[in-house]
């Protein structure tokens, strides 16, 4: 085995780099993964032009399919050679805040290494690779808390068809999970991206009878109709929330799922959700928002607003590859692109600027 | 019995009067209570203002303490004479919002008078006395869903012990209900007037065992110790953000209640809560909120944020008055001053201006 | 409008029969429907046979399809010769067992009657129809609390498509709702009845990725393979809870339901249960059960048995004629045979002796 | 240090020993505590008696006391010297079971060292103190997953303070969560024993307002009431049912907890519950149960079974050391009686047989 490998690094706003890095050391807790396919996320983009921080020479990405290549000596029940993915966020299950309900908010090893004064719980704090340690975007990928993080890929699926289950399925499937939605229910999902397309098949999976999917992007809204929801609208072509309240009877909808971050998704989800029911917010907001008093009923309207960051560890991946093994839903379809990592910078250019209708792309370090 | 009554009515912004009204008629399922005991409650404050807005000529109030005159003809299991109470909100149970978890969100009886071409569900619209029918700050008040909603008062309890019932201590412990309290917990209010002193003792008695009670009236946060609070913050006197943040190792708390209705109280109870924790909010806005991106880890930092209409029906007054007989606590002591109808000009005028440390005023027609 | 009926009442164990009966008189909280398409339960069978007793002389059957015939005066936002069901239980949502969360087991009208010296909670009392009062399988129908619980059909919807709602798909849909599914679950099914089926179905439309249908009946694991179960397992041909074990790697399902009523289903459904999984039990038991120390893991396996009767209302109703609407699923499919009301006997015959592949019959009274 | 101690061993049935035992060696994931104080539970009596079987030659005691000797390398933010206590239930946080909500549940470490060819959740595995591995009646005793296990004590909590956290309280709070309570309760507790004394204070805790004890032992009765039940029922004074059902006009309790594992106290439980009540049980059951048919409406009362295994892990501990130190409630007061390791045969003596009112020792290495 060599002793450095390939890594694309953020170099400076507006600038990534393939490096050569030394491969890292395996501590009792850890695994070290040799990368097969990984993939480009919408918070990459973010870290890439500058508006999300992180250190410079940092190893980016947080999607990692690959095989075992070393296991720490306190790991077991694996072994190496075999196929695995681990959550873009790697919780350590044995913190506070996971045994509190909220592992991906652990920020313990942070505390342990000096890197923060509080008291572990430390919001986002969960999300490692290609924030606070090196990344997926690599030929080998180094993770902690391994024997809680883990998780094999099961004979049968191949890696574009799990490629989405550390952070694209698990957001948008908690999306629909923290939307709580019941038997019969109408879902509205606002921004029909790879995330929201997998809080809409979430919400269609969990029992949601009417998933309305709603963007401006044409082709988007296509696939969406094709993977689950009822109904799409455009908000390029109808008053979206005057019409889902016009579909609902004046009602509004049970549930409704911002999956964009942005202000106008925020508040059209808001002005839909009848009283009583659920905002699940997935978005990562880049400015204050507004709580419009008359879409809040004045704060008497008995509304839910849960936020949330993608859920990890290796029994959140079991449950997501075992959708996958179903055939309830083929994620596969939502690879449009193919790279060697060699060609991640083309990745990036055409993943941020969304050309040629791409969804996702993969990224093959082995190819 | 006469078929006039005293009722106070609101009349024009800023002026209440006592006029004489006539008794009402007392549909099959319907029931007339000749009020022994209400209150004035703070939006009774927002409506005389004209800050909240009612048809001029509607009696206003509705928290009522009193004694069937007379029951509809398809109402069973009471008898008249039997003292009672009917929560703020009276809701028709039989609606599809009652039976969709929302009861105090129905607004069907607004579609069956034509009033609202919605479909049912409106939100707060589950208020009706001194909002949209004539209230309980008169001699005899008519209770609509009289099966659903009256509740007879327990033998060995006084007028002014229930008092508190039918809206503070229904709101109060329905903040403390919406906040995920588990044992264990550190739980902050923001404002202790009635309802957040009713919050706090909510927390506590849902196994809450750091309960932060936060004002800036010296007086209410003397009463709040006494009540149930480990710790008063005034923010005369410190950053309460800061200061909870101390307490808490930097952590947050478990749950935040906002308990008045402010941008400050709401944005503090988000400032100071932990990952993965909630904000249980009971204020009425009478402007838009801001949340500021920072308090709201830009979204992804398991949030939950619940808003809450005060419960209503004879099952929600139960279980109230059941606290009070058990003496976990003695919510009698909240009346600071008492007053006859006649005299009710003078009790919205020291209740307005909060002079002489009032509390909550007892109104007494009888007398 | 005539003043008589053909109505099917229990006569005596073993004996049902068509009589002539008096239209019901309609008071201000009643509907009275016109029967268009009604059916035969189970438990039907059970009173035939004089197994569970009712009152000789009573109309049986609960499961109405139908059209208004006449509105109560306080009855409002219906129309006469609207098409409407009503659920098989038909709850007083105004009682405290409604307002408590159990609106099924509300026996107010059993002590506002004076059937009943109880507190108003009594179980299974809030099945009426066919049970307390005079039921389905007749021309006419009276439907108490009508406000509640008639639910209009909407158009598009045929009586056949909608006929399971009040009892069967109700029942099993509760069975998967009270089983804790969460996404990717593995879920067993013991007894694919008609009951069974649709607790399948419903455990398929609330995320289990691994639905087990088990059943003796060769023709109905057919069904269920078709209806959504992903694995059906024969008892006649394996050993059930070795098979599950099994196919679970030792682990057990995540939830099992039990859909027949029988120890040797109870115990199975038990003994396959994962420790911290839930056992829902859909049943109606006739002998004491067992709980085999062995198969309870001594008490200490966090495990978790729910019981249910079918939930009613007209909110109910709505929702599950959503999933029909969907196209989620087609339940006019269990409807394999159709009959006169005048014909009644024959279908009792065939339905209690399960011949030609029965599932469920249609009575059609306006036929 | 010494490399050997004295340690409690099972020897035969009927037969403990104190033998003299190598310290055992601390791998990266452990701690070692030099035991300050521990406590002889029910279940060791069964151990003794050879009623539960265990190794012969193992350390028995799962309540450990202690302060920090040593620490394993990957274990951070605890340094020796350190007091600090563990739960009875020693969870892996990193298994699937944990993940899955079920940490008490887990027994990948069987998996792991060869003892267990299942899937990983095996129900109570996750006791391992005095049941799999050496336990707490020692002078030392060997922390596995000590990151997750380890619970730093306040200071100002003495030894006899905490010394029920590990299991008693622990268990019977759990007892009180498991049961569903909501603010205005009535719950009942079958059996007033150390666990019974801690499900009665937890379910006053979470709001219930007639909490009910019942026990066929004066003494404990006392203590019952002055530890927080409204109403304590001795067995042999009245039929504790009738009584219960009487003073619940008929109704039945909100929640039934069961806290001693024996058939009658089961069923009395089972009949005294409410249509949709929950059963939370904490027995350690050795016989089969039998669930009488008329107790279980059927099966069709909406009744919740819920069982449960004692609950660790640092978070556990910390917020029942939270409940200690807000002056909720004073468990010091639990232990009656103190003794030298040397002592514990007397010890044993004196509990097994339940003399001189004992509620329970504290045993204590160092002195």
């Amino acid at each position: 085995m060599n002793t450095t490998m390939k890594a694309v690094v953020f170099a400076s706003p507006g600038r990534i780099e393939i490096r050569e890095k030394r491969i890292p050391d395996v501590g009792p807790n850890d695994a070290l993964i040799k990368i097969t396919t990984t993939t480009i996320c919408g918070t990459d983009i973010h870290i890439l032009k500058g508006e999300y921080p992180v250190q410079p020479g940092l190893t980016i990405g947080h999607e990692p399919v690959g095989v075992i290549e070393k296991l720490g000596s306190a790991v077991t029940g694996y072994s190496e050679g075999q196929r695995v993915i681990a959550g873009a966020i790697c919780p350590n299950f044995n913190s506070y805040a996971a045994q509190d309900g909220a592992p991906s908010q652990d920020g313990s090893y942070l505390v342990a290494s000096g890197m923060c004064g509080c008291h572990g719980y430390r919001a986002t704090a969960g999300w490692r690779f290609g924030n606070m340690i090196d990344g997926a975007q690599a030929e080998y990928l180094l993770v902690p808390d391994a024997q809680a993080n883990l998780a094999p890929v099961p004979d049968g699926l191949s890696d574009e068809q799990v490629l989405m289950c550390p952070d694209i399925m698990s957001t948008g499937f908690k999306g629909a999970e923290n939307a709580n939605i019941r038997i019969g229910d109408t879902v509205a999902v606002f921004a029909q991206g790879p995330i929201g397309l997998c809080a809409a098949a979430g919400a269609r999976l969990l029992g949601a009878t009417t998933v309305i999917g709603v963007d401006g992007n044409a082709r988007r809204l296509e696939i969406s109709r094709q993977w689950g929801a009822d109904i799409v609208l455009n908000f390029h072509d109808c008053d979206v929330v005057e019409e889902i309240l016009r579909l609902t009877g004046g009602k509004g909808v049970d549930s409704a799922i911002e999956a964009l971050g942005q202000q106008s998704t925020f508040e059209s989800a808001l002005r839909v959700l009848k009283p009583g029911g659920t905002l699940s917010s997935l978005g990562v907001y880049s400015a204050d928002l507004k709580i419009p008093v008359s879409a809040f009923a004045a704060g008497l309207g008995d509304h839910k607003i849960n936020t949330a960051l993608c859920p990890g560890g290796k029994e959140r991946m079991r449950r997501l590859m075992n959708v996958l093994q179903s055939g309830r839903l083929d994620l596969a379809k939502m690879v449009t692109h193919r790279f060697a990592l060699d060609q991640i910078e083309d990745a990036y250019d055409l993943f941020a600027n969304q050309r040629d209708n791409v969804l996702k792309v993969a990224i093959r370090p082995g190819v």
